[in-house]
């Protein structure tokens, strides 16, 4: 990964904490910000939706601007609730090693209703 | 965030390459990868759905874990396309500053058939 | 539609009324209704992404039986909120008509934060 | 379930039928129909979670209406494929009794990676 890459999602947090209360004639963050939650759920609903077809496009930029947006909206979620990308990476980086990233599976596996 | 954290997505898409191809009996990532691409994309559908609820909840651990989730399956879906999240966070990149966040709603506006 | 075909809907609702309480060893349907509320929602984002994935398989078959999945968890979220198919077919009824079906358009035309 | 209400998603797919070809900028179905199908799968994704989150708002009429449009936009997508609601009532009605409801979630049970 390119220098200064990993720093991505901490600067467009910090963006997205900018945006809170700006303009909403200027800015989309601003706008869905300013919006109750569930446009911001909509929101995750429909990137994960477009995340599935451009997977199945087949096109690799289609995939990743996607899930770019899809991540992206996710962060907003986040702000709203106070939270940020470096939450998420802290979890993940909890879960890292064999056990752990496979202990996700393990702990869904007791909640699901077809077994 | 702390030192080592940003490096966490790298290390994450790492480990599942090393699970690619693993024991399927062992390995819930080396198992979703033996399946057909839909089975990472239900998993998608899921985890987003997953995000929804948990922001309903308002426990924020609740949602940071399932945020956490929706990633993770972003990254299996990005490696069986040969793609990491350094391909995500550098699409977001190219969107930092104020015109290219928002550059994404201008791209939407326009197709979008409710118009 | 052949005879009988159109009460279809009203016999399901029936029946899953039928097995609200009953034995959750036997019946699915007992099995989700016992569980919270988050779990059928779940099952709503599942079947909704299996629906867009049958439609990519080009598979006529695959798609009705998603599409059926879908709707029968509907009815079971219907019941759990006291209401059934039938209220749903009286509110697609009163949309009949061009101006009625298009109305949802406008409906929501006016609240998307894209615009 | 009042006369004639059964025969409702006969006379919608009637109409969805009709307006095929039709004028994009009067109806909201020619519009849709005349897209790619992707944009209706997008529709099926943007209406399964407002479905959820209508039966979070626990306000009944918001939860019939999410369920309608949702509804309303399968039959979109199944008059693309040449199919309509009559072949999922057939598909359900296959179901019907107990064993027909319940042997889904057996059919589901084999194809999951959790297990």
């Amino acid at each position: 990964m390119k220098q200064g890459l990993a720093e991505t999602l901490e600067r467009i947090a910090a963006i997205i904490e900018e945006r809170r209360g700006g303009d909403t004639d200027k800015s989309y963050v601003a706008r869905l910000l300013a919006r109750g939650e569930d446009d911001v759920l909509k929101k995750i609903g429909e990137e994960a939706t477009e995340t599935v077809l451009a997977a199945k496009s087949g096109e690799p930029l289609h995939l990743v601007r996607e899930i770019a947006d899809l991540w992206f909206h996710c962060m907003i979620l986040l702000a709203r609730h106070g939270l940020g990308p470096g939450d998420v990476l802290a979890e993940l980086h909890r879960r890292e090693g064999i056990s752990g990233l496979d202990e996700k599976a393990a702990r869904k596996h007791d909640s699901d209703p077809r077994r």
